[in-house]
């Protein structure tokens, strides 16, 4: 998507030899830089220390790393099963950077099979090459397709609306092209009604704690000109129930084949708040994010607890003219605090999941449906 | 209630002559400090600029600051109606610091009667400082018979547990004894359930923008000896989901006399989670917060916007060794934002109202038989 102008993915191969580009996300929204990753090195630390984040940009980086780690098996002279190893082992070392990142170990290991096959050394730095460039293609084509589909949404709620009012939409968390290749997968059908000319209005849940969208997803909105508006995480219900909400889209960090969904914690009460108010409720994701083993989201699914200080502690710019952030304390202290990162949303109250398929309802045979093969 | 072991209000009479004491709310919760005040424009001051907030607590500081009007009126060397036009103009001038604050007026009007009403300036003089206490020690009764009637709901729920599992209650904002003069609403009957040994543990909700709950309740909690725990305001729902929340109270600013609640924005939400999965939603209020005019909260109650930057700017501690505040952007810049202040959670979710005449339901019925004058 743009950025000042400009289109942009997360992450792509220099026309420089042996260099990757990424977004450097933790200066973002106060600073845009971009770096060039030249070793696996490299990669693990912009994974490890959450230069990028996001399991699409997450596995897509993790592929480009491993194209990287070919060039350097290739310099050290290695080939044959020396090369594999080597690669291997530099596949081992880029996992350990986030272990429960699912993309990133699916990445590797396609890097892994892919090179093994091929032969010599030359050969198979090629093939991690345009197997970097096709994971994120195939990333941002998945997203562009949840694009396409999720558009008709916006389509069919355009026949109620004069010419001029917008089709207000609500997100939570950052589900945008930074969490991607490109497009993302929330955002996704936002920016294909956007630039379908389909006059769009985005209301940004800040998703405390770590402020995602107020940070990421108002900057990349902001960035490809889609009109938004930042607000506290407590006021959806209150704009839906005065019919100010005509659509609420979120991504998900894993949903059940059953149609129960994970998501940034504060997701479900959206949709207690959507259910209450007859709004349509959807969850945009590639399929590579449903859980085939488990049914029960409420029961099964493990909700991951992290550390008090992303309360307890803010991080933001204390004067306009610096890029560097400071970070405050703005919880009475020696109050303990409690950081639950996800929660599920049980499929009753989901509208349908935007795949890359297709729209479907979140019910287990409507999901089974449109992907058969599983 | 208690703080560092010591009992206090928020506002009291000094022993030294024509001197009011309070707390200095707008250093909290890094710093406690106590101030004097000593005229009628001190007590404005605290008033305008937030030294103290809260409905019950500004009207009770009125009420002491109409006593230090009074105290300037004998000393310029006013009686009869010259002491009652200059009293009544301290009055008005009071009045002018938050001209939404109805209880602001009402204590001030309340003392023009009065003091009026008295012959000689000394015995206007003593009719003041008499009021002035009166003032504050119903309202510190009302909040203690809230506190009273809403114990007993605790010990409904204590049948179900085990000997030593707390009674979980979650809170929003701060309807703590910081916005009354004793007790507070919602907090009164978790001070009266810990007061009498029962175990609670309270659910703190931050409570954005102005992070009331982390910066307040927490406090106010903490200095009282009750175990809490602050959350963001996302959390509720994954806690109420999985059996974590016995009970949700909160206060509100007004409730209709059919029982819909205007609150900090975010209650709807609350209520929601909490009728989603059979948890009592409770409202704690003196009957003086009861709209006795509206009858639908949605449609009528206005919603007050307030400006941006409380959303994209936060106040914290930048060292802990510090007692100032810094405030950091926390928003990308140039991203419009909201802030709606209120939401309105209607009667249909709300189990009960806590006053200082009972437990009654949210309903126009039941309200009017708790309350059969009005």
């Amino acid at each position: 998507m743009l950025v000042d102008g400009t289109p942009y993915r997360t992450v792509w191969l220099e026309e420089a030899p042996q260099t990757v580009g990424i977004i450097d996300q933790r200066k973002l929204p106060f600073a845009f830089e971009t770096l060039e990753l030249t070793s696996t090195e490299d990669a693990a630390r912009a994974i490890l220390e959450m230069y990028v984040r996001g399991a699409g940009c997450i596995g897509a980086v993790a592929a480009h790393g491993m194209y990287l780690a070919a060039e350097e098996c290739r310099a050290a002279g290695l080939s044959g099963t020396a090369f594999d190893e080597a690669f291997a082992a530099k596949g081992k070392q880029l996992c350990e950077t986030r272990p429960t990142a699912v993309n990133l170990e699916w990445a590797v290991k396609r890097q892994i099979v892919a090179v093994t096959e091929a032969g010599e050394a030359a050969a198979k730095v090629q093939i991690a090459r345009e197997l970097a460039q096709l994971v994120a293609d195939e990333d941002a084509e998945w997203c562009r397709r949840i694009g396409q589909h999720g558009r008709s949404l916006f389509e069919g709620l355009l026949s109620g609306k004069s010419e001029k009012t917008p089709i207000n939409v609500l997100t939570h968390c950052n589900a945008g092209w930074l969490a991607f290749v490109d497009h993302g997968s929330a955002t996704a059908p936002i920016y294909a009604a956007h630039d379908a000319g389909i006059p769009v209005h985005v209301w940004v849940d800040e998703t405390r704690p770590r402020n995602q969208g107020a940070r990421l997803t108002a900057w990349e909105l902001g960035q490809h000109g889609v009109p938004h508006t930042v607000i506290p995480d407590n006021t959806g219900g209150h704009l839906m129930q005065n019919g100010m909400v005509d659509l609420v889209i979120t991504g998900t960090d894993r949903t059940t084949h059953t149609g129960d969904v994970a998501n940034k914690i504060g997701t479900y009460l959206k949709a207690l708040a959507a259910h209450d108010n007859h709004i349509p409720f959807y969850v945009a994701l590639p399929s590579s994010t449903i859980d085939w083993e488990t049914g029960d989201g409420i029961k099964d699914i493990p909700i991951e607890q992290r550390r008090g200080e992303e309360v307890s502690v803010m991080s933001g710019l204390l004067n306009d003219s610096e890029a560097e952030e400071s970070e405050i304390l703005v919880v009475s202290p020696g109050s303990p605090v409690a950081n639950y990162a996800f929660d599920v949303t049980p499929s009753r109250l989901v509208t349908g999941l935007i795949t890359e398929r297709g729209i479907c309802e979140a019910t287990e045979s409507a999901i089974h449906t449109l992907f058969p093969e599983k």
